[in-house]
């Protein structure tokens, strides 16, 4: 018999993008950790359901080992102050040890992350703390921009464009500077901060080419020109899109 | 027997993302569709092998019939110069309609492009001139930056986090400016213009944050920091990645 492992074996932490929402949009790469993988975690508000968990669960085997990470605050106290941030930086300091503990009995621990892990995902906390401690790999998944301007048909960029990913959260006038300075953009956590989204791309003339979209690949997906949108009700992952290409002389009308 | 289709039969155009090299970063939609598809065709110069083409080759049937479309002019003419353009348009217009010749015939048809069909994708050109023709759908697929990222394990954006996707084709003053505007960034097109953004990220102070990545997820990929890179040979498609997250005080350390 070969003896190639001395000593405790060596766990495998993987980053899985599970893609934006429609679990076909997962990769086979995904997939196949899916099926090989010891451990499966994921982050989650406590109460709430993890939507990358969704996007997989029917891949889940009775012989995994589930692992919630629930994050320990929500909306009490505010984000940038200190005892949220010194909260929020303990809970990941936990989280890796948890999930360190089963690399350290050599379980391979797929890490789920909504869209792909390196892209505003929260596994990226989990990464700085364990890929150089143990063997990682991320596998990347479709974004939920992405999975946005494809299902609404819309030619993001093309040729020379340049793209700027604003969050909605900036200020008025930041927000109108990089739109002004931009041939497309893609404004994410948009919720309560639509009318100043709206107000931004109206002063920039680039109004009447946005398009809203929420739950982009998800059942329940809405799509319209954002003139054709109220301001009352935004989930705050809805995304707010402006094509680059479709401005440009000479482009063929592409129209959303 | 039901008859539900009246006259001819109406078939499908579908722009398949194939992702960003890897044959594994397949969508398992790409992959439905690939097994359902008539026809696949795809966009590639003439005597070079189409990248998408060779992503998923190992999916054709013998069955399905190839519709290679190949570009009548490379580097003769000046990009732009008129004739390049209207040379250019006239294939557009000519490709749109060997594949709705196809689609009139009652086919399905997938297209097949690199990364993300609407995302720098010369789908987009048969798409804004047969969508409103015939049924049609768009298949994201994992961009050439997210797999570019994730080979080095680099968390490019966090939080509240700006992303400005640039091309290495711009002017120094124009990268510079947009490279000091920015938390995070992505440059593409880079081959002679390595230098250029070499001096760009040095006047931003952002140089040995940046990370050059050839061939991202394909066999042979390359990665290492920017100022590990010598200038001399760079492919058109390698990509310098800046992360944003990285640079902000009290983030964990992100090392590339």
């Amino acid at each position: 018999m070969n003896v190639i492992a001395k000593g405790r074996p060596k766990g495998r932490l993987v980053g899985v993008g599970t893609g934006p929402g429609d679990p076909e949009l997962l990769t086979l790469k995904a997939a196949r950790i899916l099926a090989e993988a010891d451990v499966v975690a994921y982050f989650a508000k406590r109460g709430n359901n993890s939507n990358a968990r969704a996007i997989v669960e029917a891949r889940f085997r009775p012989d995994m080992l589930e692992l919630p990470l629930l994050y320990p605050v929500t909306t009490e106290i505010d984000k940038d102050h200190d005892d949220y941030r010194s909260q929020i930086a303990d809970f990941y300091e936990e989280s890796a040890e948890k999930v360190a503990e089963h690399l350290g009995a050599g379980r391979m621990v797929a890490v789920l992350s909504e869209g792909d892990p390196l892209f505003y995902g929260s596994y990226m906390h989990l990464h700085v703390r364990l890929a150089h401690r143990f063997p990682t790999e991320v596998i990347p998944g479709v974004t939920a921009m992405s999975g946005c301007w494809s299902a609404t048909g819309l030619p993001i960029v093309q040729g020379d464009d340049v793209l700027s990913v604003l969050p909605g959260t900036m200020s008025e006038f930041e927000l109108t500077r990089r739109l002004a300075d931009t041939d497309a953009a893609v404004i994410m956590k948009v919720g309560r901060n639509l009318p100043k989204i709206r107000r931004a791309l109206e002063a920039t003339g680039k109004l009447t080419r946005a398009v809203y979209v929420e739950r982009g690949t998800m059942p329940g997906s809405v799509s319209m020109r954002l003139t054709e949108k109220q301001d009352d009700k935004a989930p705050y992952f809805a995304i707010v899109l402006v094509a680059g290409w479709s401005a440009r002389p000479g482009a063929s009308g592409a129209k959303p």
